[in-house]
């Protein structure tokens, strides 16, 4: 099977074939950076631009190092040292990169769409890093790797969502990519941070965290965004964490081999005590890992492997 | 012919015979471009430093690409995360970084002749990336090669240069380097935006925008640089706009064949309409392109083929 | 002998034979400085953050330039464009950018003991690039590089460090690397700036810096740090110049072949005048080139020399 996009935008578009694709060939680039040298040619002469609207650490960096260990060059691009300044459009930003013979662009925008709209604007591959609260694919990638790595399978697993589900592209990148592979998806957290009609995505959708965590085989936490939010829309962080926060007390609730998962940064002792986030059962830096073996996996099927 | 120079400063002091060098050289880059696999290993184990005391994206971006194609190593200074900010003067800051053994400075400064200083005093290759309102030689260089390119010959081409003459670096270096190569050049903009005496650098002067367009064969149109002009020195926008902004009316009066160039980033609706920035005869972008070959032909010349 | 540390945090810990090791495998990379390819593919394939939360401009170019040399991969992280804006904690920061199989991390903070910290908790290899007035060790061990390189050997030698002690992790790193390579070590500078029990790091101390120079063979002179002073513990630079600043009558009392060291950045004109900063008997820029053997001296030996 060949991978046949341009892009990468959102998990809602992939299929599941696709979506398997994208693992299988994460799973080789995982045993590269298990060698001594942690890098192979696939990408000489290749380069790619991080186009970053939004500050970001993680993301950026991980990007950085998966073109890095691929042999691309990379590039970076931020708005607050840019021509942004003086008035130039995002798109016309983007094509002036382009013109240097860029391959392809990783996107972060706090605006939903810009991805989608720069794909049908530009001949190059552009990777959506995270649309505002629409989607974040590669995180979404990553969870999925992260959960068939440990659990050998993902259809059949009851995996909770728990948090400020409204404010998180996260959340719904992971939503679209477990229903295509055949989880069972149940969201939960305040209503006041649950969205409309969450339900139709094909979720179960519950306001008790006991409720949610009832045989679960994942639990995925998510950070509250306090940057995100212009009003507050929870009455206080202690009644959230009386409320959200994961416990030893509640987590009995869930399978016992539950897998606990957070895509960062954490709020360590708001959604989830530090003693959880470092237990044995949190595989919360094992996602972070799988995030360079995954994106490595987008950047090479993208650029090298598609008929394109 | 050997390019005997140390620094690229201006166009002002470069013979035609050096220009052609240089856009001869950058010919057999461009050609790199097209390629699969856009490096050559030409300055491998060469350090260059970009030296950046104002903010730029596309010059910094062009020449961190320019010197990775050449497989150069190239490190990114800019004066926000700096020692400047601990009182250390412009040279030793310069001075330290040519200690840590680097080849190349490629210097953006908001002051005129800082490069023309760095360069007396320093014993590595200068690039001026723009200084001040004088010139920004790369930027002239890269005009001429994509007149050039479209043209055949530059002799005896009218060129036309159209806006705010006074502040910008662009326009200085395009004079100097359209006549040296045989054009005939005019400028046009509103009187507080021409500099006093320009026709003694060997160009016609018009406030008429007809004028200066009448059988034109390339027409650049200038930035309206708000960002530099302390006071308003035109009345308003709409004013400049009816006077100064290309259209498909006014363009009628130059040859059929005429190219419009714009040294970036354009103002969408204020000098040029985008229809007019996105038609056939706009080579805006092929000029970002042939920027990255323009640059690459500079760092090669100076650094491996002269015979310092 | 084996190099047999997983960190490098101070000169404090360890040995006079550790220190040569270090000096002996700079002076390797020196001569590597020297040839027309400067570098070579130690490193290839082995990944470098620099963790800065301070702003720097030379010690992040050098351990940058030191990395690309090594053919290491190198990625910046700085504090203003990160996650910690998100309320992450250092530790989980640090631990992220592990998860991403980074190899070193390079860490500057204005906090005493976080490199310590870090290396306690992470099982890569933390340099310590600067922790608050703590020490600064690859600077100290550039410092012994440079003395050696021109005095052949440290020990016996009479070294006076001058100016504010109190804010100088430099002045901290160089006093146990000197001591330890069997220098004799004086230390001078206004009451205000010398810290408490100074003596017990078994340096003399003195408030007259014609005392200091007395036939000294090095004199290191360091820097007014105006941007880590909360209150002014000078009462004017005027005074502080008076009594404190170098200048060619009072070098008369030091031996004739005096060498003068400054980490840098220089305020010339207050710690030392520009003509002594740029006398042939001034080592300053020798120290930055210096910088950069040692410190792929140091990258070299954690992430390969040693057995781990």
């Amino acid at each position: 099977m060949r991978f046949e996009r341009k892009d990468l935008l959102d998990l809602r578009s992939l299929s599941a074939e696709e979506i398997n694709l994208i693992l299988n060939t994460a799973a080789s680039f995982r045993e590269v950076l298990e060698r001594p040298i942690k890098k192979v040619p696939t990408l000489r002469g290749k380069t790619i631009a991080n186009l970053f609207f939004e500050p970001s650490t993680r993301t950026r960096l991980s990007f950085e190092l998966s073109a890095k260990r691929l042999n691309a060059d990379i590039v970076n691009f931020s708005s607050s040292t840019s021509s942004v300044l003086k008035g130039e459009s995002l798109l016309d930003t983007a094509r002036n990169i382009v013109a240097m013979k860029v391959d392809a662009l990783v996107v972060r925008h706090s605006s939903p769409g810009v991805s989608h709209f720069l794909a049908q604007k530009l001949p190059v591959s552009i990777i959506n890093a995270g649309d505002g609260a629409h989607e974040h694919p590669t995180q979404g990638l990553l969870d999925l790797y992260s959960i068939r790595e440990r659990k050998g399978n993902i259809a059949n697993l009851n995996v909770a969502i728990i948090g400020d589900i409204a404010h998180s592209r996260v959340a719904r990148s992971d939503i679209w990519g477990l229903n295509k592979m055949g989880a069972r998806v149940r969201v939960c957290g305040p209503p006041t941070l649950i969205p409309k009609d969450i339900e139709k995505l094909g979720v179960e959708l519950t306001y008790s965290i006991e409720e949610a965590l009832l045989d679960c085989d994942v639990v995925i936490m998510l950070r509250i965004q306090r940057e995100r939010q212009k009003v507050s829309l929870v009455p206080s962080l202690q009644e959230y964490r009386d409320f959200f926060s994961l416990n030893r007390e509640k987590l009995k609730l869930a399978k016992p081999d539950v897998l606990i998962m957070h895509p960062g940064p954490v709020n360590r002792g708001v959604e989830i005590p530090a003693k959880i986030a470092d237990s044995r059962q949190s595989i919360i830096l094992n996602q972070v890992t799988n995030g360079i073996a995954v994106r490595m996996a987008v950047l090479y099927l993208l650029l090298v492997h598609s008929s394109r």
